[in-house]
Formats: structure tokens, sequence, C-alpha cells
């Protein structure tokens, strides 16, 4: 093995692209013309507070390991400890520290073929300019190029969100929350990106869950309202929307158990809504309830003009013992099957139609693309096919995501590329990924005669400017 | 974009074909060979009244955009009003007609990718011989070219019958329709081709349908049978495929929301019957009848030879109010997930090896084609795994049905391309586009040396010649 | 057809490879290194039988058409009769076999496509050194000659095992069988190479089986333990898995319904045993028993070890009257789609970091692959994504399994090939197509610079090699 550690870190240009001599020639010209272009981020999990504070990032194993479910997850599949890599927030020392950055070298084999592994290189190469390959031989001394870095002002989230050349970055943020950070950066003159906050109220539309009439309570205090009654809770998820949108926020995003929506009459879901304020509500009330409720936030999606995102269908907290120890979000979230047609067809008939109405939708189920969501965007002016996300962010899942879902919605109907991510070192190398594989794809369509070189070049910088402006309305 | 304008429309003669040279000049090679072969179309929905009166097509966007819902689904997605392109009957002037063709050519990149725009081209520069790009510049041009053409005797239906060489033609018709265009055809000594109808009974086999009265009364004037009693109704039934089959009819066609099948003891199916000819049939009995129904419908094809295929679990008229102003089949018809495997057992129990039955399965769930549709179809021989149908007629669609489906059921166990289509237009565009993949795909097993190029040829030769024959028995 | 006759069977040394010839030549250059490895064979069907006592094999139709139900379904769903094949073991005399052997050289190309006619061919070219095409006019030459070779003492099961280099061998055995072939094998010093035995208790799982009361007392009787009530039938299980062990087995298969799990407290276990055994237990409690089975035998290989392997979801002798004729496994077990993340969640829950605990997961359905067992394999130590099997264990299969596993989790939670076969003729084969498109998909991500080729080839030997023996525990 000592032969990898000896030879050099290269990020191919080509990397990516069709194996083919002619057909990568396309794709390297059309990547060629979107490669600079700046970096648009309407879903993602940056917390806003490292960019209003300009908090310089901790050592490598904080900044790449402990926080990045996508690393960590697949080390503790071969059986690394999480404690030994920081997750759930135990924090380690600098000899632990070293030692997690190490495991992750002796396990990098297990990275072949994942996108973890190409995001983690182009980071190492690009961003922090290391020249070795990560590797048991090289991991400390590529952890002291990195600490010695991110010591630097340089590697501050301002600094790096300018060099990234990052447009927009839109956070997720809690209903409840007073969104200070967004607000110091709205007033902040010498902050001159943006960085948007996103309504995300998953909890606060779940009645079945024990922590339900707290959680209303606080929304009402957040937002001024008496959430004691059902009109109240509604004014109240209003009103934050309002709050939301005044600090610059676009969408709202949702993720529940199904996509299945259900309009409830009025005097039924206050009925419900009155239950589970005093901890009395059913299962099957709880689920109508929040079904019902997918239903209102399309409604005041109408209204208040925020974008809708679903993305439905996850088990959370597979291992209870993990999640016992950790907590939640730490790698042991699995998606199942799901279903959109009938599920949302309540929904959209009545506001599939209405002007002005974006719901993007997402799917870790990818059946679904050319069955059902793809026919749905291929219909409805308020459809759009969402970017793959998470366990299909990667080449060849994005691959099958392009040829599962244009032939029927084209590419004027998709999203484009959100990140998702919460690595926010990764996300140049997200983007950069996304940008090599559609301009592959189209490249692709050229080289077949479906497209001829002047209209892929078109859409490929449509895809990274005019689509995600329009589907976010950016 | 006037460079778009400008290029000459240029239909690429390796289109669709492999990027790779040397997997590109086999599957030039064998597309050579089945190019001009005449063309089998054994399930669509082309007006026998067409062909019968050989009446002259009208204008260019009456041909081509209100009748197609491949074209104006996407318009209304990209926020183009159905009205104005003449969906659900609402006729056009001279000035709105123009319009609605320039709204296609203005949102003419929404297509790209889709397999429209490869149809369309091909109409454009094969059929009409336009030698322009579509473009919101050239739309007027492009439409004066393709209203002249249809001014010209050379463009009625019968001599472009010809001219396609479309050697079978299958049309889909009511079973209470008088056939008298079919009749026509056959006795009109001017006419060489063959036009034939098929057998389509989905409605009078939903007794939970409101009409479904009125629809058994038509069945059996249209029978000369009383269909008062059940054995009334399937001797009403038996009598009507008689009557297609003697003007031509070779397959029963069902859509229906699933394929579950179920074989009622006739007392049961008699009384469900009875209740549902007075309009008293509950939702489970009428779920019941119709799975009935399927094992009857296989039962009479054992008897009367006619092939039967199933298209099943589409969400119809998804969106109410669209459904309300322009009618059914009007772009939103919707997938969803289905299951064959369970759900046909009692059926191909009963008749899976019965001698001379012929079932096709088509899908719009693609998941279940390496699942559940190959593996049948690679025990019973009865059993034809049915070509990608819409939304799935596109050309990585098709790609990904031969990489589903061959592996375990060869080729000579699937039924041949069908167009499915009302566009008379485009069905040669259609056939022509199956004819490249399959070449393509050919040509790829040739490359890996699955398959040697003279077997590749003579199953690129079958597919479009004894393969469609044997399944339809034409 | 002469002319296919006439041409001789050549075996390309590229056969599967990529057509690009860059990445072609990489994919070369990775099978260089893999293609003369030991064959790892951790599950398959071989009879023990036949390399305990070293039986010479029959004529050619017994060897390669009666017991292979990838041959003889496609040539019943091509209209041979079953019986005119030998299938459910009728014997047939050397007229019918050399008949039965014509039947299919005439409907050879039935399978163009299929990775029957690779394997098959694989067997003629290199195991029996024929140099003819399989086809009518060769058929009766081929005949001879493979019965010629299968005469020489060359051709015996034990020759052949150290010919085709198979350094482990796994079986699968009824719990109560007294494995007497595997002792004589452990027993017989002039026989080095390993088989091994695999447990197999389905049935001794499903209280639901009319068969039940006779199954528990003959593993009681096996066993030498009491299986009246439940803690003697779990007691006799134990034992019998601790028998298999002592003769070299590393793991228990399992093939039910579903792979739902649920622990049972044992009271209620005590109970629907006590109700099994006297024949009165319902479905629900019968589906109930086998679902906390399931959780039982992950119980138990925490504790002696043995790897757990699942693979559900078909539905068994789906045709009846071919059951009634010719038995089960006869062509018409058809997969349904399954669910892998709610269902194992119990079991997981309880076991999912066990240590050395090892379950791989098989799979029909291939949407699940990127859904649930990627994901479950990319966090639980224990889980390992299963190698395609039956109707996936094809070219174009095999690489939608890397494409959507690999992503996910990596090369290293996956499996390594398994054959599962009883066509003993054909291990060499399978083994090697799997290494071929192993070597192609790796050629594939070097090309691509997603990997470098000296990682690539680390990867491809670790598959055939420390991959399987750390999965199975070999």
């Amino acid at each position: 093995m000592t032969a990898t550690a000896d030879r050099p870190l290269v990020l191919d240009p080509d990397r990516l692209f069709p194996a083919d001599p002619g057909v990568r020639s396309v794709a390297r010209r059309l990547h060629e013309a979107v490669r600079d272009l700046p970096i648009i981020s309407p879903h993602g999990h940056v917390p806003p507070q490292w960019l209003a504070e300009d908090v310089p990032f901790g050592d490598p194993t904080s900044l790449l390991i402990s926080p990045d479910h996508y690393i960590y997850r697949l080390l503790h599949a071969q059986g690394v400890a999480l404690e030994d890599l920081g997750v759930g927030g135990g924090s380690l020392d600098e000899a632990q520290s070293r030692r997690a950055f190490r495991l992750l070298a002796e396990h990098w084999p297990a990275f072949r073929g994942t996108p973890s592994r190409f995001w983690m290189e182009s980071e190492l190469g690009d961003v922090f300019g290391i020249g070795q390959r990560l590797h048991v031989d090289t991991a400390d001394a590529i952890y002291d190029q990195i600490a010695e870095r991110l010591a630097s002002p340089d590697y501050r989230p301002r600094a790096l969100m300018d060099r990234f050349d990052i447009e927009v970055l839109a956070t997720t943020d809690d209903p409840a929350d007073d969104l200070r950070h967004h607000a110091a950066l709205r007033d902040d003159p010498a902050f001159t990106r943006r960085v948007v906050p996103t309504f995300r109220p998953d909890r606060y539309l779940e009645p079945g869950r024990a922590d339900f009439p707290q959680l209303v309570a606080d929304l009402g205090r957040a937002a001024g309202v008496d959430t004691g009654t059902y009109r109240g809770y509604i004014a109240a998820l209003e009103e934050r929307r309002r709050a939301f949108k005044a600090l610059g926020a676009v969408s709202s995003d949702h993720s529940h158990a199904d996509v299945v929506t259900l309009a409830l009459d009025e005097a039924e879901a206050a009925r419900i809504y009155a239950s589970a304020v005093r901890g009395e509500v059913n299962e099957a009330e709880a689920t109508a309830f929040r079904r019902h409720m997918l239903v209102e936030m399309a409604r005041m999606a109408t209204e208040d003009g925020l974008v809708m995102t679903l993305h439905p269908a996850v088990h959370r907290n597979h291992h209870t013992a993990t999640f016992e120890r950790f907590g939640a979000d730490t790698g042991h979230d699995i998606p199942y099957a799901t279903e959109f047609t009938r599920g949302l067809q309540p929904l959209l008939d009545r506001f599939g139609t209405a002007p002005g109405f974006h719901l993007v939708l997402f799917t870790l189920d990818e059946t679904v693309y050319s069955r059902e969501i793809a026919p749905l965007a291929g219909f409805y002016p308020s459809v759009y096919v969402g970017a793959p996300w998470w366990f299909l962010d990667a080449p060849e899942a994005i691959r099958r995501f392009r040829g599962a879902a244009t032939e029927t919605a084209g590419f004027y109907r998709t999203s484009g590329f959100i990140d998702d991510t919460r690595a926010f070192m990764s996300i140049p190398a997200r983007h950069d990924m996304s940008r090599r594989l559609d301009s592959a794809y189209l490249a692709q369509l050229v080289a077949e005669h479906r497209l001829d070189e002047e209209e892929a070049l078109e859409t490929a910088v449509d895809i990274v400017t005019t689509i995600p402006r329009k589907t976010f309305k950016l």
C-alpha cells in the first residue's frame, strides 16, 4: 500500500466525464462553460451562525468527520465506534481528533466508488491544496496541513463563501427560531452575499409527538399568537412564515413518513388539534391531521409565495441504541418505498395549477422518478422534479435520475441541484460533481444526435442559473 | 437564439446509435437491414374513419398539437393554457391555430431530451420535408409549409399509409361500436392495406360505474342479446368479440386499476351482476366482479383466439378541474405502482398454459420488468413482455426495458413494438426510434461478444417481422 | 441458419468488457489479475453426494438440461413440454435424451441475450472443449462429444473440482439431514478440497405448514432432543446448527415470503408452538411465529457465529398443474416486491451491532438495492449487500447492482459473488462472468477518474478473495 501513499493526489480535469473520446470532448466544452458560474444553494444545512459570526473552523476531524454522516456511517459499518469519531457532539481532544483522522485514512478503501471519496479528494486538493493521497501513511501530514490552513483567515466561512462564489445559501431553520443570525447578516453592511432561512415545520405538524403541546406553545410564543386553538395555531404558522420571508426565506421544507394529503374540514381539524394540545390524540387522528397540514402548507404557499419542498419516506433513527447514545441524524435514517401519485392528488387537485405555487418533489425511492414524479411535473405547472437527494446524490444515481426524468419532464421541469449539506467545505465539490454529470449527460445526447451542442450548452448554463432561480424564486 | 433558427434541420443518420465508433458501425448495419421493412402496428388509436373516408387532415395545430397529449401536457406544465392549444375539442380559427403553433415553438426548449422532440423533428424532416428547425422565428414559415403539404392529395391518410408502408394498423374500438368504418374498409376494393379493430371493453367490465346499467343495455343492443342477466351479458360480450374478429380483430385490450384476478363462481358473479344492473353494487363487489371478468376475458380468449393485452395502473384524470373542462385523456393520467405476480396467478393458473392463449403485459411501473413480467414470460408459453408504453416509450426507457427483460426472457418472449398512438404522422418516427434502439442494443451485445453479428441481424429482423406477427397472430 | 452451424464456437477473450478501447484495456488488465484465482463458492446447491462418492455424471441432457431451471423454463415458454426435457425426475432413455438436447439446439435463439447462453457456451468451449456452436445441425455431434468426455475420469466431480480450482464449495442441507456425505468427505484423506454444509431451516420455521408436526418430530429425532415443547424445539435447532458447524458449515440460509421480523415473548411463542404441534395454528399466528423465528435465528447466529443469509419474496410454484406433475423448483417461482427497512428493524435493533454477527441480504426486487439494502449495509457492521441472485445474476443486472449499491455501501460492504447453482459444470463460467463484470465496472471507474488503476486492481482481487472470506468467515 505504500505505493498509494507515494503517488500524488491529482484531480483529473476529466473526472466523471464519459470515457468515449468524442463524447468526452463535448462534455469538456459544456463543463468549461459552467465550471466557474456562481453557486446557487437553495437547500442545505449550514448553520447561519458560522457566517453571521464568521467563526473559524476547528480541527480537521470536527470539520470533516464528526458532522458528516456520509463519512462516519460507513466507518461505523466497517466497525469503527462512533464515539471515536466525535459523533453526536462528544468533543475530542487533539490526540483523539488526530486518531479519528487516522481511522478515516485506514478505512479509506471502504469509500472507493462512493461520492464521499470524490468530495473529500476535491476538498483536499481544491480547497486545502493538499498534494498527497489520503492513506494511513499520510494521514498525520494531511491533518497538519489542514489544521494549518484552518488557522488562516482565508479559511474562515465568509472568505470561503467568497472564494467558493456562493451566490445564495439557504439554511434550514426551526419555525420558533428567532433567526437572529439571519437578522445579523441582513444588518451587516460588510456581508454582501445572500444567506436565507428555510421554514422547516415538520415537528409542529405532527400532533402524535409527545412534545406537541410544548412545541405549539413555543411556536405561539415565537409568533406572538395564542396557539390554544386551531385558528391560533394556523395564524402562528402563517406569522412565522411571514417572519421567515421577511428575512429572505424562499421556501418551506417538509419531511414526513409519506406524502399522503387529505383536506379535513375546519371543524374536524380543530377538534383533533384540541385533543392534541391536551395530549389525547390517537394515531389515526394524528396522521390525518399531519396530512391535512400538508394541504394547509400548500394553501399558505399559494398565499405567501414560499416554494414548498417535500422529501418523504425515511425511517428515522433505525437503531435505537445509537439514537439513545448519539442522538438523531447519526447515520441510521433508512429510506423505504413511497407513493406520490395518489397521495398528492388531494393537494394537487386544489393547488396544482394555482398561479405561483411551486412544489418540489424529492425522493429516496428512485422508482418514482419515471413512474410518478416526472409525469406529475410534466403536467402540473407547480410541480418540479427535485434533484437527487442523499443516498442518490452520487454519479450513477444522478445519471439514473436524468435518464428517468428527462424523457418525460425535460430539463426545464427539474429543480436544479441542491447540495443539502452541512459540510460547508464540500459545497463546491458537490456542485462541481453535479455540473460534470449534467455536462456528461448532455454530451451523450449530443453524441446521439438528440440535441445539438449549442442547445446542450444553453441547457447546461440554464441548469445552474435560470432553472434554480425560477424553481426557488431567487 | 437566432443562430438556432438559422441552422438547418438535419436528421443525422446515426441518431440514437451508441457513441463508440465500433459499436456504432454495427448498429448502422443492423438498422440498415430493418429500416425499410414494413410497419406492423398491432395497437394504437388512429380513428378508422380517417382511412375509411380518407379524410384530409386539417391545419398543423389540429394535426400535431391539439390531439397529442405528449405535446400539450408539457406545454401546460410550462404555463400554457390548454384552451390556447385546442385541447378537448375546442376548435381554433386560423389565427388561433397559428398562435398555438408559435407557442409550441416558443417553448420548444422544454422538449429537449424528450421523445416528442425526436418524433416531431422526424415528422418535420421526413414526412413534411421541412428544412428548418422549430423556433419562434421559423414557426410561421413551418406552419405554412405544413399547411401547404396537407392540402395535397399525397398527405391524405391512405396515401400516407402507403408511403409509411404500414402493413397492419390496429385501431381501438368500443364493444358497442358498429364498426362501420372497418366494414367499409373491408368492402372497399381500392383499399389494399390491413386495418383491424381492437376489442376494448374496459367500461363494460366495471359495474361500479354509475352508467353501467346503460352501458350493458347498449352492449346488449349491439350484440342483439338481452343483457338483463349475467348469462346474457357474457353472451353479449362473446358475440361482440366474434363480430370484432369477423372484421379482422386480433386482440382485446384492457386497462384497469390493477391486474388482480379472481374467479368467482357463476352464482356469485350473477348475483353481483344483478345488483349492478339495478345500480346497487358496492365497491368491494364491483372490484371483485371486474377482477372476475378479467379471468372471463382470458377464458373467452382461449376459445376465440383473440390476444389479450393488459396495461394497468394509471390514475386517470388526476386534476378534476382539467377533466371537467377538457374531458378525459387530456394529459393528467398519472401512473402508480402495480403488481403482476400474485395478481395474475389465478388467471395464469387456469389459462397460463392453454394452447393458443396469448397475454401481453404492458406496464408503466418499470420495476416489474425484471422482477415479475420477464420471469412470468420466461415460464408461461402464453405470456409476452409488452414493449415499453407511454412515459416509457423513449430512448433511455426502451434501453432500460431491454436491459431488464432480455436477460430473463430473451428477445423471443417480447411483443415487438407498439406505437399506441393517435398521432398518425408520428407512426414512422416511433417505429424508426424503436428500430434504432433495438439495433443499438443488439450492437452492444455484439460488441461485448454476447452475440455475433449474424445472430444480431437475424434478431433485429425478427423483432419487426416474425415477433409481432407471432405475438399478435398476424 | 447453416451459416451459424458452420462457424466455429470461439470464446472471445474480451467478452463482457466495455466496448470503448481505452476502458476495455483497463478491464483486461484487471481481469487478468483475478481470472485464475481459486473459486470461493459460499452458497449453492450441488449435492454433496456427487463429491463424496465422486459419482460420474450421466448423459448430456440429465447433466445440462433436466436439472437447470434457467434452461428448461425458457424452453417451456417456447412451447416445449417439460416431460420431454426430463424435468422433475422423469428419466429419459438415450433416444429421448438426445431428442431433448436437439430441442434445446432448435430453440437456442430464444436464449440470445440471456446468461444461460453465456454459461452454456463457456461450458461447451472451456469445460468440454467443443469447437462447434450449438445449432440444430450440430446438436447430435455435440451431444456425442459431451457424452464421450463424461465417460472419462477427468470429468468426474472431484477431478473437475480440482480443475475448476474450487477452494470452498458450500452445499444447502436440511436441518434433519444426517450430513453423512459431509462426514464422509471430512473423513476421506484423499479429498483435500473444502465442501461445507449450509443450514437451511425454512420449513421448520413455518408452523402454518400441514406437515409441521411431522417436521419438528423429525428435527427432534435428528437432534436427539424432544421437540414437544417450544424450548425443546429451540434446543433442537441449536443442536443441529452445532452439528452443521462441526462439519464446517459457515452459514444458515433463509427464504420466506418476506423479511418482516418480530420478537414475541417466550410465553406467546411457546403458546403458538404448542398450537402448531397440535396442527391448530391460524395464519396470523403462523406468520407471527415465523417472523419471531427469524429473530431467533439471528440470536443463535450471534452465539454460534453462523452467517445468516436472507433471500425473500418469491411466489413458489406459481402454476399449480406444473407443480402437481413435476414438483417444486420447476421454473415457476416468480418474484414480487419486498421491503427490508421496516421489516428488519426489530432484528437489527437487537443484533445489528452485535459483535461477529453477519447478515447477508439478497433480493430479487432490485429496487431495494439503493433504497434499503445499501443504506442498511452502509451503517450496520453486521449487514452485507448480497450479490445479485437468480433472475438478476446476469451481466446487465449485475452492472445495475454495482451501480445501485456501490455509491452508498462501497465494495467492502458487499458479499462477493455466490453462484447459487446446482449446475456444477457452470460454476467456473458463472464466477468468470462475475469477475469480468466487476473488472469492467472497476475499469469504468478508472476511466472516469473515480479510482486509479492500482486501487481498482486491489479491489478486484479483494472481491474474489478477502471479501467473500470475511463475509462468510472462511
